[in-house]
């Protein structure tokens, strides 16, 4: 069986954003693909990718990128998959110019947009999850534990 | 059968707004329930309904509100389920404090994110379709058909 | 006795901020109760701890988190207490999303919102001491001696 | 026995936002006591004012101003009484520049800042009561009633 | 022969901004070919117009988009030739987000931005006049009088 | 003969950059007197300040703040002399709050600004001895050698 | 005897905005010479205007415009002379480009600025007025005159 | 023969920047010329550059600057060339000032406007090669070879 969830990005330098969506997923036991897919340079790449991310089995695409970030916009202009965006934290404007480019999409391409950086990438791989989980019991029961636990692990008062 | 897609908002008038999402699921099909929830007038409310969506058969949450807008991101906190936020335009800020408060959630609480104002309210209720559609080969075609209707329907040229 | 001032953080990354707070809190003499609380990982803890902090004796509640940052407000939609809100600086934004997510409530459930950062939470506790102080006179002149040495501090010429 | 709460505003023009302040204080039987004190046309008379106001019977201080809104933080440098802020909305920068100038305040000198505009002035009239209510308990009774009203008058559903 | 400078824009609610582009051009007697081309909902259109772009004997494209505008850099990733983007005024945002889409594209990528709104639309149309002035004596000649015109034209005291 | 040129900061740590200012004005063999003043902290030595500068013989103040920047503001609201404000870069939002607390004053109290951190403060001492040079006529010759010297010092390339 | 204080602007739509200038000049009796001086379309203007302004009479220039505002750094840039630079409210960023743009000067070349819009107008009107009353005791007087005036027109309580 | 493109700047300090801009272009085989023009320093040495650039044998000029960054605009006001923009990333501002200094130009006289920083440096380079290129074969093969080699060193996935 193909892969569940794609997680593409700009450039190898959004990767260790990135990875903490890969990483989130792998806990999860979900199963990821990892590419690297630019919007600007490799604009061909992406449409191939796009179009066919459904047939190649992917039920829920991840696309991380900054600045002008087109990545996410573009691809769920192509495939009716949901979409989702991590604005990658740019050196200049801090990731404002990444969160504004994928979040104020026109109405009928939607990207379902994470925090800027790696807490949105984090979240990219739980939300993917939680779309996965709403047809897989088994997925279900393991993001509920992985959520419980976390809260579980919050302390009753800060230490110094 | 329960409804499918719960759309919430902080109070009568985000209305104008959400109701961009609840027209685009009945184009798409889809069975919506619409209520008003308030984090900060109705918490309780808001508690029981997040705690309890899963088991009255909702599968994806589109909360939308303004402002210090902490709907979205509460319910999120409350379950498992894939919670959709959009930023209603405010009146100060026109949004941007809507757009913060939704979207830069910490790691491990995600808020899918859409655009300010009718735009993201419009693609809350296709990326929930989307979500929905991954499972429901139907809904596929109607989403992918609707899309194509759009795609259809730019003219080549503008028009005075 | 119970505790007079609760300060709440969401997380251990926001004590070296929110340790201002009881640092003034403690040199002007009044009992504070600090606790780790997570709007968004711990939502059972915060409603019962906002619900029921009016009947532990606490009078004023200093709440402190940064990004989306909710649990100042969340907190007051649950009780009649004052509660301060403490903007913790963000990585990305610098505590931008964190000042409009805990000032911008709706009208019916206020926050006062302090700066962002160390200033913010040294001057929660001074506010709060401020508020306790509307019916102790001996805090008064104990915060009165507290101002009055600072004004004293200030040198009249800088010095290289 | 004199006003326990006063609400001061830079300019009349202030007056249809600061409004909303004294009249939730009004609902709430808590006596006010209204003026106009210009920090940049009338120095003297808020320096009179801040250091006048506790032996006036003041509890609590209400401020609005808008743009570079100086009010509330230099009232604050010159009473111990609990400081509210209201940025009031300006014409070029929404209330930015007004929420910035109140809510920034350096360590020592406290100013609690609300959101900005009428729902802020709102806010900073149910703040001072809830702090005047930490020592009157059928205050507490009318605040909790006036919370609890709101609460109760959020419809379940919208209507178009 | 093919015309000199495309137009292209999102959308019909781009036109009334984007005809001072194509306005200035026929007043400098340059050959405009205006088009809707949609990054997100004609995704192919824009593959097709931007790769064969050149081979249609356009020289220079200015394209207009507003919100997540990713049609400037989009058609940039597949043309060599010289791009130029206007910014439209968004309804939130007022075109801060058009702007930082188009203008902040990664290294390799290029495009030349103008303004947000009508004085870049018409910046736009001046800019690709002056490029193709680069290799036309006669549209440099008309471009100097349109200055020079327009510089004759500013009186010396304003009128009531 | 008293000082010309009063430079005032609200703390210490402000000389770092106000030092730039006391800096260019001695370059320029202007008679300065540095002192801090603390809106916040001082407010008395602040009113004194303001309203006897006049009569000390000081011509023209600069003032420098950071964060709720009020000093050059509040100054300005007691005296008649030219006021210049210079915005410290504050730590989480980078001297924005300082800019719009020190320009965006109401109409009839002016507070001349400069640019954030070390440029305004230099160009805050420049600009008092251009107000100074108004009427003294070595002062202008200076001033032009100093504005001569920099641009003759302009280098032709750059080099690596 | 020439001009004492110049009032440019960029271009006849700046006027409603700087009037307020001339108005509150002509108000305190201090001889104004407006002009339109356009940094864009009459550049020779513009350099001749700012080297001769000093052999002209003129002891200050007001300079007013919006957008990327030049105007008032690039005559700075020609003469010794006090330059105050408004900001003029522009259509699509509400003047935070036209503050920026006259604001953050480099240091060597100083711009007195504004506020944006007509508060900015009038106040470099009246720094003006008190730069020349540096050397002028009627002028002094006058302006005081006009402060006290204000101040005493300040009412003790808003009016609904 | 004369330079094609030049780059000028506006200090030593931004040479950092645009050394990315001539590196491109010495890539491409484009001769360039590069000067320090301040527009704030040297007025003359600007006006003189920008009015002689066509004569001189330039055909495009790329102008960087940060801060309240007036050359490349000012450049525009007195040439027919297409004129390119860099905004150099400022200390306190992060390049938000630059970017509207340069960009926000009004109708009639453009600036092709890049990113901010390095990238916007090299896109200038980069965009004025395609417009030297829309006149040149050579230059466009090579142009498009520089494009190719750079989508094909994008990796199918990333390391590590």
């Amino acid at each position: 069986m193909g892969a569940k969830v794609a997680i593409v990005m700009g450039s190898q330098s959004d990767w260790p954003t990135m990875q903490c969506a890969s990483g989130v997923l792998e806990e999860l036991g979900v199963e990821v693909d990892v590419r690297i897919v630019s919007a600007h340079r490799t604009p061909d790449r992406m449409n191939a990718f796009a179009k066919g991310a459904a047939d190649e089995g992917i039920t829920v695409i991840i696309a991380g990128a900054g600045g002008a970030a087109h990545l996410p916009g573009m691809i769920a202009a192509m495939t009716h998959l949901p979409v989702l965006g991590v604005p990658v934290q740019s050196k200049a404007l801090s990731g404002m110019d990444s969160l504004l480019s994928i979040v104020q999409m026109p109405a009928g391409v939607p990207t379902g947009t994470l925090a800027i950086g790696e807490a949105g990438a984090t979240n990219a791989g739980l939300l993917a999850a939680s779309i996965l989980a709403t047809n897989d019991e088994a997925l279900t029961d393991r993001l509920k534990a992985w959520r419980a636990a976390r809260s579980e692990a919050v302390a009753e008062r800060p230490v110094d």
